[in-house]
């Protein structure tokens, strides 16, 4: 098998297909000539290649993981070098596009199935990476109808031998899931700072462990998340939208100071977040 | 010295007075008589009283730790057993209410100085305690203007001494500063808990790390957070209504797809989260 682009998911593949015996050979290429030479001298990698094309030519499974907004013109790119009976997933965090637009390559065979591990970290680059980062975690497999039904099973299979829940759903569906479970929450996150930078500056040194984890994910890097905004655009808004009703409604509560119906909703809350646990 | 109601916060306390030698004998007394039966068993602990009044009449320092609600009744029974020369404070999360409640019992000596240890968690009771709680965690020191100098001085050295970085504000102050960086921030946990709690229930197990972590305070428990609500209403009133400004500017950016101001949001917040780290 081989990943194009190994930072922070790439290269968790490349340990995890190692660790687990996923893979009989990884191979990588990386845009960044310092990445490659990272990539040399690692372990779970067997060859480096200086172009995409020479990397994937005899693999039968390729993992693309660079930026978003890079996944199709690398897959475009490496189409002509592929080996018969290849098959190409990706892990962007955001699916209708990229699908769709693999589907719009012309290429006919329903090779490429999109994936979304939901894994990850604020943190970026190979240095991070992780054997263990897909394990017990969900990954979304997102065939469309013209997706080859045993290119879904085998990435369905490879997902699973890194050690994650899968979930096999729609380009869309997905996205508007992760709209809300995760763009919402980062949006959310990154405007409890950027709401907080406007106040005295010595407030934020008086904070403690509850501020740190509810805005963890506003470290995240903006390039990144430019991208997967900029790619989900109208579920994004139509979640924010959504919330803020919910957002008002729990202002008027507070207009009120109807406290029992606030208790109502933070139990309400703390049920639905006792049950995230698992 | 003496805590009152040894729960997280209360058992924290002894733990670390004792760990650090900053008192040479800890008392306890807590409401429950499982929670003083608990205490008897922990080797922070020198004694274990039946009342408040026995616990603290022969202590020079009494650290209230009951949930906010409880903090200034508790204050009133002890006041007439309170040795000469003895100082009060407590743990509360809100300071306006409690501090000029304190100021109001008629006691003229200036003995009780509110205190509020940004430390915690969204656990409760004494089996989640440390000893290390307190550690490089900021506190409020919060006097009125008919707090004892040397009443102030005291409990500064005390949490000092327990390993954590003091401040010296206004009741007032303090209940603005953490309406912004810790009420605010758990009000919204709530609301997203609450608003994907009407989702797809099946949602939330696709999720991953960045929304546990942004939704963990909202696993707090209720009752502590409705006193917290019900005693600051008035500044986590404005600090939403501010905030909701901020989200409105911010749903613009999104409607007009304008990426590169995107960026600058999402560069501005990443900036103020990096910050956050000590």
């Amino acid at each position: 098998m081989c990943i194009l682009a190994a930072g922070l998911i790439g290269a968790s593949v490349g340990m995890a297909c190692k660790a687990r015996g996923a893979a009989k050979k990884v191979f990588v290429w990386s845009r960044r000539s310092s990445t490659r030479a990272e990539a040399v001298r690692q372990n779970w990698c067997d060859a480096v290649y200086a172009t995409p094309q020479e990397a994937v030519e005899s693999c039968d499974l390729v993992v693309l993981c660079p930026p978003v907004e890079n996944i199709i013109p690398l897959y475009r790119a490496i189409l002509p070098s592929l080996k018969p009976g290849a098959i190409v997933t990706d892990a962007g965090s955001t699916k209708s596009r990229i699908c769709h637009e693999a589907d719009a390559t012309g290429d006919t065979r329903g090779i490429f199935v999109g994936s979304h591990p939901m894994a990850g970290s604020e943190k970026t680059g190979m240095k991070h990476a992780q054997g263990d980062l897909f394990r017990n975690h969900p990954c979304f497999i997102t065939p469309t109808e013209k997706s080859d039904h045993g290119a879904v099973e085998k990435i369905t299979q490879f997902w699973q031998a890194l050690g994650a829940v899968t979930t096999v759903t729609s380009p869309e569906e997905h996205d508007k899931i992760v709209a809300h479970i995760s763009h919402l929450p980062h949006l959310l996150a990154t405007s409890i700072c950027t709401f907080l930078s406007k106040k005295d500056s010595h407030w934020a040194s008086l904070s403690s462990s509850g501020l740190k984890d509810t805005t963890r994910i506003a470290a995240g890097d903006s390039a990144i998340w430019k991208s997967i905004i900029e790619t989900n655009l109208v579920e994004i808004r139509r979640a924010l939208s959504h919330y803020q009703t919910e957002l008002q409604r729990f202002e008027g509560v507070l207009m009120e100071g109807d406290m029992e119906e606030m208790v109502q909703f933070l139990d309400k809350g703390k049920a639905f977040r006792d049950g995230l646990s698992h």
